[in-house]
């Protein structure tokens, strides 16, 4: 019996939602086209991503598109360059390179995740761990950049560019600018969905470790003394969220615990309040896509599992089969590392600035001169020394001052005295104070969250496939057949597909009998389907059938457009007063 | 007086909708970010495009996905490697790296387009052409490769990898899974919308030549000997074009002229039926951004202008200011080449099958031979010879017999007498015949059409810009506004905010006058403002201002949605009964 992952994957290539890229160049790892279907779910999926997410939070998140190639300097600051790397081990006598961490993890059935090269190697030697292919000795391990490289332009040292490997740094170097724009107003979101690129080792796992994918993703930028997360105690304080605490898994507990989200926070589970509000959303979200909450959980990463930028991580897992745990999302506690990195390297001002209560005072030493003494001294050199002194603020000249050496100072070139300049000490209120906003980050890749609803909508019903697929992320919305294939059914059915395609994606269904066509519909999930019988020819009327129910609905042909409309808002079809059919039975049907 | 470039430019800065990206580490030529309306405008041209060119085409289009990274064994078939080049000319003195055929072109004022190196180079050498910055000597043309080169994964010699320069390749080596996945019916056109890179020389037009852009592209594959191009005589058969051809280009000739759609393929203006229905469906596209048929015209490639795989090509041409003409789509004819190339590179069957009217008589040679014969002659060895007999046709069998020079042949090491193989030859009717499809390309740059959208929508009213873009691509469809900043208008305002947020992108408009919102409204394309007033309060109605007329019309709250929704889909909001309020003058609304 194979497996439920494998039927599923069968499913999805032999339907056409996905395959293996340059399959007749022989496949490439990592790589996986979206076909037909696969575009329109993954499309329903980003969109409903966008619409919990930004459309939802438009008041305070906003989306930007920045590109994939990134200067180097980008990624040297983020720390990318450095830390953004896996443990890789090559086989001496094949030369097959793997990943050191997950050879272990195969061979041993032990977690290496944040495991040293020196621990890594040490467990490949004791344990004679080989070369799964060929048997052969492996060499030493060593670090592996991630990072897919490139050149911008024809200087091919200067230009040294990367794929960026997440859309964050984007938002993070853009800050500022959307600050700017947004009133210089806290919180703000910072939302992006967009391809990344990460240069997996070995990467194994069909779709679900790709080297090329979708990530949707929010930087959300706040206040940290003042994080105004209301929502998170108007939204969020009847949820409950299930969490496997880097506590819990110290102590080798592998069962997660039901929190109440604001209780996560409050208790110190959740260290961020809008980091709390995000995995809260991030749950709802992922209910939406079929899967519920017993088959979900957020994993505390270990300290040594953390990747460099975060002081807190939560990996959302949805339970699979085969793979037993599929990382969906992570939610990240950047703090203030990414904005302090691009303040150090660009020596730009991101800071955010705010308005203090009440006022801080501030010392600072300036520099005054009589005027007239320097009329005196200087004739009608006097007017060269005011220009001078002018092109400088008094506290940087108080400071150059205070350092020189000499008996002067020079300023733009002029030597001015320092005897003529009397530094002052001065006090100053200051009601404005910059600081770095903390940031809480919710981070999703696309592709995988395709795998988990084909997984969660996958149905076998006797020998049929039904693709019990969300309404609203359903590919194909509608559905169009003929009772017979005879004319004028099929004229009928014409008009109606050619009306409804400028609303829907529809399709109109092909087969040998009536139950063919809408098993082929069940299988591609179409929530509704359309037939056009005899009665159609005669009242203008046909019948709507429900994909879950099997039940049918006799409507007018006028009123398929509204019926349709309601039913994908999640309205119940069968309340709107038509008649209703009951389902024929299965072998009836076929 | 700045251009109308700039001052657009300057407005896309300004407001958010673009900028230049990686500013804070000092820029990177040929990329540019969205910003928050950036990202909605974008979005929204891109759904248009989906529109024309997939949804209401979905009986024959479908749209697909692939990788931005490519093997580069995928770009050495398509001919990318060897052809997707520019010249480039680098100064000796300072090392500035220029193209050669646009340095040419803006020192000489002539076309440069087609030129070879050498031609480049004696162009430069009698002309003096030096370099534009330090005024150094230039050194000889060669060759740049604009592919962006990555590798994948570890092994960096065997893995040479390129970001993808057109989306259109992942289609043609995808092209037999789409066929069959369409039941192999064409035409088919296959889809796809993702971002492509192109490594310029040295881009200095800000948002219009892009390193990293995103592409809208079809690969349309149809039966040249029955195009089964119907849509063409339907649906443009009243509609016309505007065409420079290369006939009239290589006679000097710069003014297009208006053609009828059909008559240009008729009249083998457009050699290919789909390309003249697609340069059709893209024109009304294009009009639907702004841009009206006297601002546009296709312009035929000359022979040395044309991409190497491209049969003919048009490009579609917009008037702009400054640029003078910017093309925003290419229609390229590209024959069988890709597929061919394919076929020959991968060994993969590319082809599409037809079924034949009457039959091909097809002669054929073929082995026969006496099992008795063999039994008698080899008895207990007998099954051997007939066990590796059924390993090869009967075709590759005889041709094996006819190329042996021995008196045996050998099949899987088992060796048969010739003398006991006879061969016949024997006639076939063959039914199905394989073929190449032929393919036409219309392919678009989003950021290209933003900047035209821009542009085209760009108003200036007195000193109040005024962004007239086409509602359903407006990035905020619905301004909410309050006559006065007091309560309880403000609660009604935010309640009216909070439900249409979950329909539409809304901004809540703040200022210190009505007019003062309504001008910021306008400056940004809002097509309808809500402001709530003192009659808000008594009888739960608000007004609901149109952009380009100004004119208001007073409808009760639970109508709001139904009513921008009308008009957004482009119905006129003043015929639909509510009370009509002329515009107050601009000086008392500001």
């Amino acid at each position: 019996m194979s497996s439920k992952y494998d039927k599923v994957i069968d499913f999805a290539i032999r339907k056409g939602i996905l395959w293996q890229s340059f399959e007749i160049y022989g496949g490439q790892a990592g790589f996986y086209d979206l076909g037909p279907l696969g575009v329109l779910l993954k499309n329903n999926i980003v969109e409903l991503w966008r619409n919990y997410f930004v459309k939802q939070h438009q008041d305070f998140v906003v989306e930007i598109e920045t590109p994939i190639i990134t200067p180097s300097i980008v990624l040297k600051a983020s720390g990318h360059e450095e830390n953004f790397t896996d443990y890789a081990v090559e086989c001496l006598q094949c030369h097959r390179i793997y990943r050191a961490d997950h050879l272990v993890e195969e061979r041993l059935g032990i977690s290496a995740e944040g495991l040293s090269a020196e621990e890594l190697d040490k467990l490949i030697k004791e344990n004679n761990i080989r070369c799964p292919i060929c048997g052969g000795v492996l060499g030493n391990v060593h670090k592996f950049l991630l990072l897919f490289q490139t050149y911008i332009g024809p200087y091919s040292v200067s230009n040294l560019a990367y794929l960026r490997p997440e859309a964050a740094q984007g938002m993070f170097i853009n800050f500022k600018r959307v600050y700017e724009l947004m009133r210089r107003r806290l919180p703000i979101g910072i939302a992006q969905i967009g391809k990344v690129a990460r240069n997996e080792i070995s990467p194994r796992q069909g779709p679900i470790r790709l080297r090329e994918f979708t990530i949707m993703e929010i930087e959300f930028f706040y206040d940290d003394t003042n994080p105004q997360c209301e929502v998170l105690y108007e939204r969020c304080s009847d949820e409950r969220i299930n969490v496997l605490t880097a506590e819990l898994r110290s102590r080798g507990e592998n069962r997660p615990i039901s929190v109440n989200v604001v209780e996560a926070f409050n208790e110190k589970i959740v260290l961020s309040p809008w980091l709390a509000y995000w995995m809260c959303i991030s749950k709802k979200f992922v209910n939406a896509l079929g899967v519920p909450d017993e088959k979900m959980y957020f994993e505390e990463k270990l300290p040594s599992e953390r990747a460099h930028y975060s002081k807190q991580t939560f990996d959302q897992i949805v339970i699979v089969e085969k793979l037993g745990k599929l990382e969906v999302s992570g939610h990240a506690y950047r703090h203030t590392y990414d904005l302090e990195r691009h303040i150090a390297f660009s020596k730009a001002d991101l800071y955010a600035v705010k308005q203090l209560k009440s006022p801080k005072m501030l010392k600072k030493k300036i520099v005054k001169y009589d005027k007239n003494a320097i009329i005196n001294m200087f004739g009608s050199k006097a007017p060269l020394i005011f220009k001078a002194l002018s092109t400088m603020s008094s506290e940087d000249l108080a400071k150059l001052v205070e350092e020189s050496k000499e008996d002067f100072v020079n300023v733009g070139g002029v030597e001015i005295p320092k005897n003529i300049l009397r530094i002052e000490t001065v006090e100053e209120n200051i009601w404005i104070e910059k600081f770095i906003p903390h940031v809480a980050e919710p981070s999703f890749g696309a592709e995988r969250l395709l795998y988990v609803v084909l997984e969660y909508a996958y149905s076998e019903d006797g020998n049929r496939i039904v693709f019990r697929v969300p309404k609203q992320l359903a590919p194909i919305k509608v559905g169009i057949a003929t009772l017979v294939d005879r004319e004028p059914l099929e004229r009928i059915a014409q008009e109606i597909f050619n009306t409804l395609k400028k609303f829907y994606y529809v399709q109109y269904l092909e087969g040998s009998s009536i139950g063919k066509k809408y098993a082929q519909a069940d299988e591609i999930g179409i929530p509704y389907v359309i037939t056009v019988d005899y009665d159609s020819i005669s009242n203008r009327s046909v019948t709507i059938r429900d994909r879950d129910s099997r039940k049918q609905i006799r409507v007018p042909i006028e009123d398929i457009v509204k019926v349709i409309d309601l039913g994908l808002k999640g309205e119940n079809i069968f309340a709107l007063g038509y008649p209703i059919i009951e389902p024929q039975t299965e072998s009836k049907e076929l």
